[in-house]
């Protein structure tokens, strides 16, 4: 009999492990099953979808009738799973029972929003999913003043999507600078005035207290300051959806995600589970840089995860390695970029680091459309062995990005850097020696 | 007494040589001694000055007044070192004698015109310095109908900066293929059609017979036919200038550049000869991909051997490691970069292999101004690791070749790649699972 293989969860995870089983096993029955109405898109996309860089529909790159049709995957939309034996292998989506040999876990997470008053008010909003997205583009008709409550990544593209819809937009981050933890201070300084230039207002270093309104929002308080706004955004982070997960009794791991083996199998009472494989938001992976885990909840990561989860849960053979997570936004102009650990996360494991700085251009310097770049890198101090890398720059980030964790994940210290690694040139692209060198230089020479 | 160095050349392995230098030895007499009239530019950059994107000022970064003033470095224009010896640490240069403890020899290399009737005609140029830029730019102002011996990227990037000024232009290959032995047929393919599409004629597959005229150019002969112009732009390779390494009883190797140790230091008769660095275009270097020698003739590998020779020249202690050789070429809306070996060169070389591609977009799929983007991997049959990589893309190749590179040199396999390596995401630079991943799928699936 073929195997039959339940996918729970529709986001980058869930889709690429339904469609990796696929490959593995062509014959499996395959379902995938989520609550959600829309499947494959990316939420990463939704501050340039509410710009009108395109439409929602544009996002979506296939509905469940592709899958049926192209991949022999079973797409139930709109369906949430309220149970999971995992030892009778049987679950029951919405109010069908289903049997499976392998269950994927992908039930990604959720936006965490602090429990304040007025959390609940009309008028606030998350960055989650297409129906989000939709529901503050018709909201924003009538709204001229929006607070953004959390400066990472996801909140600074926000504000500046709606710098560019024409709204006042006013950031409120309780640490005391933008894309906190993975970004290093100089470099979100330079991103918070870049933002402030394009008339984003900040209120730094203090938590927002309540939401206030009758009904509707109409302000929020930020350390006794009250800040008028038609609508509140809550881009304070995603906690992992556990919901499924402690219903089964998976284990959770310190920093809140399913803890997983390589294989992305689960474990229940420290003792790993067969046939439950957990991948995406909603896990807790090991980190490529210190010896432990980490929480990787980026689309990359996810496909990365997914792949894996499918593999393993088709009868096939695949491990997933540490990650050092390499992450690029796009604020207006700047491509900001980094990959391993920031030095305030380095300070917080209690390694000790050095840092270099190097600054120069995305192209050779005289060249016309060329932009300012900036790249630090950060080493362990005992080893030398390079853990953490971040890029600002106009253009052509996410390449370097990519090069910088490669050399990361291979343990390599700033001067093997410089000795063994090359850069492509051409002047439209790139210095003859690129920025990265100089701040492997830089690093090498305080070391 | 303070050393004495002394560099010859001012490309860009002889002035990273003179400014490493001076950084390991900051009380050292280091003079560079050059036959050019410019220093401190990027030959790299003039098609595109010719076009008119920058002046020929614009791209000369510093004068020797710079490096007398900030670094202390003196710097002889217009000066030919006719002699050196080695063992008295004796050179003649102009009619001057200096005494050296260290020579770094950055003699660079000539374009190589093939010994044909009418190489000398007037109208025939090569694209090296700002003074051949210059003499074209000038001619260019009676001349509609160019042709471009040698499909390299120089000659393609020459072509495409002609057809923007207007011009006819005719390129002439005796290889089959565009870009050959850097680049694989089919992406070649590629960027041949989109050089036709912009009005790029091409004559492939054979040399070029004659160049024809009374005095000045009047056409080309190719395979007996003739074709009319009133300009012949040699870009037909470079070849290493021997002069003075042939005079100084240097070992030159079997590729034709002078034979350097890791520490770039000279051989002669098989032994190391102490004072003597060579670097840049003029030296066989050690290849990171197959055991033997290379020829890395790029302005990024000059940067780097200056670097090596400089510091060791100076006191200092830095080695050079086998290259792979990443470069990247402009050519109009087109970025073609590669890496390592080609196929083709892999065959020469006796090496079997297997060739992943991978086809997707140089953004999400639907954002706007996105380019296509191919990646091809080649892989060595017998271990696995991937020994070559190319990249035809609009936007973003340098640092996705750089990536690869770093792969490439770390002597991973594709399969390895799929599971150690990852790539940052952001809808507006990058799929959530970059194209390089669909390259090594496609290459572990036929393995």
């Amino acid at each position: 009999m073929s195997r039959s293989i339940l996918v729970i969860g529709s986001g980058a995870a869930g889709m690429t492990a339904a469609s990796t089983a696929r490959k593995t096993d062509p014959d499996a029955r395959i379902v995938l099953v989520t609550e959600d109405e829309h499947i494959a898109y990316s939420p990463c996309v939704i501050p340039w979808a509410l710009e009108g860089k395109m439409t929602w529909d544009d996002i979506v790159m296939h509905d469940p009738e592709y899958y049926r049709q192209e991949r022999d995957i079973d797409v139930r939309i709109r369906t949430k799973v309220s149970s999971v034996d995992v030892d009778k292998g049987l679950l029951v989506a919405g109010d069908e029972e289903m049997t499976f040999d392998s269950v994927v876990i992908a039930t990604g997470g959720n936006v965490f929003i602090p429990p304040i008053p007025g959390r609940d008010l009309e008028g606030v909003h998350v960055v989650r999913t297409i129906n989000d997205g939709k529901s503050m583009e018709k909201a924003l008709k009538n709204v001229q003043e929006v607070a953004i409550i959390g400066a990472g990544v996801i909140g600074l593209e926000m504000a500046l999507s709606l710098i560019e819809l024409g709204k006042r937009v006013t950031v409120v981050e309780m640490m005391d600078q933008v894309v906190p933890r993975i970004l290093d201070n100089d470099l979100a300084g330079d991103v918070r005035r870049y933002l402030e230039d394009k008339g984003v207002n900040f209120l730094m270093g203090a938590p927002i207290q309540s939401v206030d309104g009758d009904g509707h929002v109409e302000s929020v308080t930020v350390n006794g300051d009250t800040v008028p706004c038609g609508m509140v955004i809550f881009s304070t982070g995603v906690r992992a959806n556990l919901e499924l997960p402690q219903q089964m009794g998976l284990d959770v791991g310190a920093l809140g995600g399913v803890r997983v083996s390589p294989s992305m199998q689960a474990y229940r009472k420290g003792r790993l589970v067969g046939n439950v494989f957990v991948c995406g938001d909603v896990v807790q992976c090991e980190s490529a840089i210190v010896a432990g885990p980490t929480m990787s909840q980026l689309g990359s990561s996810a496909v990365r995860q997914g792949r894996v989860a499918g593999i393993n849960a088709a009868g096939g053979r695949a491990l997933h390695e540490g990650v050092a997570s390499p992450w690029v936004s796009v604020i207006g102009d700047l491509q900001v970029a980094g990959t391993g650990i920031s030095s305030g996360l380095a300070s917080w494991y209690g390694v000790d680091v050095v840092v270099g700085t190097g600054k120069g251009f995305s192209r050779a310097r005289y060249y016309p459309g060329g932009t300012p770049m900036t790249v630090k890198v950060i080493a362990e101090v005992t080893t030398g062995r390079l853990i953490g890398a971040q890029i600002i720059s106009g253009e052509d980030a996410t390449g370097r990005i990519n090069w910088l964790s490669a050399a990361i994940i291979e343990r390599v210290s700033a001067s093997d850097f410089i000795s063994r690694y090359e850069n492509a040139y051409c002047p439209p692209t790139s210095m003859v020696r690129d920025v990265a060198f100089a701040a492997m230089e830089d690093l090498v020479s305080k070391l």
